[in-house]
């Protein structure tokens, strides 16, 4: 017999998993425990509502125990429509905890979207905030099927329209569950455990399916890649219907923190939660920033501890960085999809750029940065043969990215997950470019890239530059078609309150800050059309900037 | 058809895992990412020598390359016998960069169990410090085999014995190696990554296979109990011989920290490593904490950063603690074993403890704890029914683990894998209670295990050299408690009617015959306690041990 077959056959196929020594990875896993050792610590504050982990984890055994009772179980869909309120965040347990999959509607959706997702998804059961009702109600008359509806009575949303359409109320629902019902987790860590759907920038909205795997490694990396030491204090600015908040619902149970609500992420909501409950984490798009940069003097309140914040959604500007840093809070730019669990890659910061002055460091916090060790592979390539573009910041190629962060597939939508997936490689869309330094900078999102004369011209780059005027607010840059050109940058903004500008004192601006051809041709002054999550709706713009 | 099987089918079965979203798990990941990102960092201090990130993944990638030369590839074992430094540590990425198997040996160990875990886990290669040439010679004429050698020449080993023993010296083996060498991720995360030898209780050392799922899951666990934020400087103080450093060798590439290694963890080294690298996080058994409070004036050096010490064997008594926290050092107190990649349970600290009066805290952290979030059970629990005790602090059961964690088994002895997890859990040996506040607290180890100075020694082990001994007629081992080791083994003899030995003989006997550090500190001479059937009563011994 042969000595080397002997151990190999032992070390490699031999010992095989067993109960013992494997178990499916989910991030449920982090409940049980945090409630075990952490049992009187604060889970959750919204409003004068405050609930340990232990209340939380009966709680949320009482969500999957009555699911259950309801005949809701593996592979089912449960739709909620909420903001950052406790059920929201109790739900990214208890329906998973029951074997069924989240599906967390945007709140800011119209009614015949909601509807196309409903249906898509086939959501056996929707809990619905009360406040949403005129949207919901609609939608259930269309469904032309059975679904649960539970209300959500929110007691924060005193003062807003609000008007029941459920069988029964929530605090109902979970009073018939059981606080210590026996749930298991999955017995694959491939099972899905979210259904997001992204925004679609054309034709319908895509189901991106999230399993158990992928949700736990995430959690894991956002740990890797920020300062989060245990007992964190989590602002929930960020909506949670946005890739289950970046899998931050579970990364802050992981780490035995405090979850704070917030219906609503205004100015002094979230100075209140600074000065109130000591946070010393959140996470949300730029328009955050601006909301706190903007606060009225009433609005403020100071704030000893430190805060970080995450960013994401679009390059913040370099000004709103460089004045927020300087606010208190610590700011790590992240970049991501919904197919990619939300961040997957961070510019990670050098120690040595602190030693720059604050407006490069900010040029340098622009760029989106290196992958989250938890997603195996990025890089720039060529979109048809996926060759890496070369490593000279100048070269634009597409984003790609692989590995175990990276969605299963769309529901329902195998020709599309081909697609996304094809040559071993996630397609973001994105295009950018691949710094000397391994750090990659989307130049433009390739839906958005103005084409002026056969060059390429960034709206992101021109938008920079517009942020440093002392009275622009907000600013996005599309592409206006042109007979002559192709394609010009028109330039809408909003002006800071009591500034004025004119169009041609901004053409000006631009022309001394940048190469003059890639100056706005157009300015429009108003206000911005914005999501829910703070992204200025650009297709809005490019529409008005055809048109006019 | 069916809507329901039709979600189900897409969601769970129809999305299965494409290159594109699933990548095996592994801890060799962490390198390039930080070689990648990090590249000017330093990853490796050793006396003069330091070495940025982007040298150390060019010397492991040559190091993977030269194995691969050699026709050293998946499930070959390399066995390293070196204190820690630079080698000990590149091996950690190197050998399973190849494909193989990583054996690190206990520097300690005698020459005739060394040469038994070299013939058992069949070493192909063995990479030797040139210090132990002593113990490694005679092993490597016993072996009956082929093994190549590769002597480490460490210039911090000046004035120490050395000689050469193989044919080539490490550094020009790395240089026949390619700095680019192509190396691949393992196809299977259950792959075998380290295989490392128990001390053993009973009969030959156990070899414990480790895959790299289970070694990136610890890796990774290490930063979610302990405050690690990104770029620790830790200083190798705990052996990187004892299950892989805890798996700290990948934990610290993960956060980008600097390895400081040390060649013997002595007082002036150690208080030097603090104060010239800014060492920031160490790992040890209490021996490491009394050699710092014991040390001279002169060997003392003063720091100024907050130092983090994650200690395991045996919890530090309240003098100890206290007084090196006094001296800046937050100790966390960890607990595991071989079997589970090292610690695998935390004495989790509570907030208000620190408020305790510090005798009281150090009794709370004498505690072992609770599990940490990457091992998914456990318990105290009877071992035969395993059914858990009841959580009073007094109930004596057995230790019981399960998870992602735990090994894939014992190498090449199914019959004791099967039994040591057998019923769905990982049976520890050790003998504890479960407190109400659900942490665990060790009782006694079942299987009379003295831990002296960080090191497992087997009573029975020294028992059965001593039987060996002419005079002795009976002979019990069990551990004396040690202000400076914790414990040490006490002999107790009964000597044959007309024979006589000494204390001095007796020890400089088991000197002679097994590794010196195991040889019992204490001898006492006279009849044994026995109970009716003629078994010797070791707790009545234990009671005597620490009274006298």
């Amino acid at each position: 017999m042969n000595g080397r077959e002997t151990q190999t056959k032992e070390t490699e196929t031999g010992l095989a998993p067993v109960p013992a020594n494997f178990a499916p990875l989910t991030p449920l896993s982090f409940l049980p425990r945090t409630a075990e050792v952490y049992p009187g610590r604060t889970a959750v504050v919204h409003g004068a509502t405050r609930r340990t982990w232990a209340e939380t984890y009966a709680r949320c055994r009482r969500f999957a125990s009555a699911l259950r009772q309801r005949g809701i179980g593996k592979g089912d869909t449960v739709a909620v429509m909420a903001p950052n309120t406790p059920p929201m965040f109790e739900a990214h347990f208890g329906v998973p905890m029951a074997g069924a999959v989240l599906n967390a509607l945007n709140v800011r959706l119209d009614a015949e979207t909601i509807g196309f997702i409903l249906n898509h998804g086939e959501a056996k059961v929707l809990i619905t905030d009360t406040a949403f009702a005129a949207v919901i109600e609609p939608t259930l008359a269309q469904a032309g099927r059975e679904i649960l509806v539970i209300d959500i009575e929110d007691p924060e949303a005193a003062g807003e329209d609000r008007e029941r359409l459920g069988e029964i109320d929530y605090e109902d629902f979970l009073a018939a569950g059981d606080p210590e019902f026996a749930w298991a987790p999955p017995d694959d860590e491939w099972q899905a455990i979210a259904l997001n759907y992204t925004s679609g920038t054309t034709g319908d909205p895509k189901g991106v399916v999230y399993h158990h795997r992928g949700a736990y490694l995430n959690a894991l990396g956002n740990i890797q890649v920020w300062e989060i030491a245990p007992h964190p204090v989590y602002l929930w600015t960020l909506p949670m219907f946005h890739c289950n908040g970046w899998c931050f619902p579970w990364t802050v149970t992981a780490m035995a923190g405090t979850h704070v609500c917030l219906r609503k992420a205004d100015a002094k909501g979230i100075y209140d939660a600074f000065a109130d409950q000591g946070v010393t984490h959140l996470c949300g798009a730029p328009i955050v920033m601006q909301t706190l940069l903007a606060a009225a003097d009433a609005e403020r309140r100071p704030f000893d501890q430190k805060v970080r914040m995450m960013t994401a959604a679009a390059p913040p500007p370099a000004a709103v960085l460089a004045a927020i840093e300087e606010a208190g809070i610590e700011v790590t730019h992240v970049y991501g999809l919904t197919e990619v669990y939300g961040p997957a890659v961070v510019c990670a910061w050098q120690r040595e750029w602190s030693d720059l002055p604050i407006e490069r460091q900010a040029d340098i916090k622009a760029r989106q940065g290196v992958n989250y060790p938890v997603l195996e592979g990025l890089m720039v390539a060529d979109p048809e043969t996926l060759a890496p573009v070369p490593r000279d910041g100048e070269t634009l190629g597409e984003v790609f990215m692989r590995g175990n962060i990276v969605m299963k597939g769309y529901l329902k939508n195998s020709t599309t997950t081909e697609a996304a997936l094809r040559g071993g490689w996630f397609h973001t869309g994105d295009l950018g470019v691949w710094h000397p330094d391994g750090y990659i900078e989307l130049k433009d999102r390739s839906k958005d890239i103005i084409i002026s004369g056969g060059e390429n011209i960034s709206s992101i780059e021109i938008e920079g530059v517009l942020y440093r005027h002392p009275a622009v607010a907000a600013v996005a840059v599309v592409a206006k078609p042109d007979e002559k050109w192709g394609e010009t940058p028109c330039a809408f903004i909003e002006l800071k309150p009591g500034t004025a500008a004119t169009e041609g004192e901004i053409v000006a601006f631009c022309r001394d800050n940048m190469a003059r051809f890639k100056a706005p041709r157009h300015v429009v002054f108003g206000p911005l059309p914005k999501t829910s999550t703070g992204k200025i709706q650009k297709y809005v713009l490019r529409e008005k900037a055809t048109e006019s």
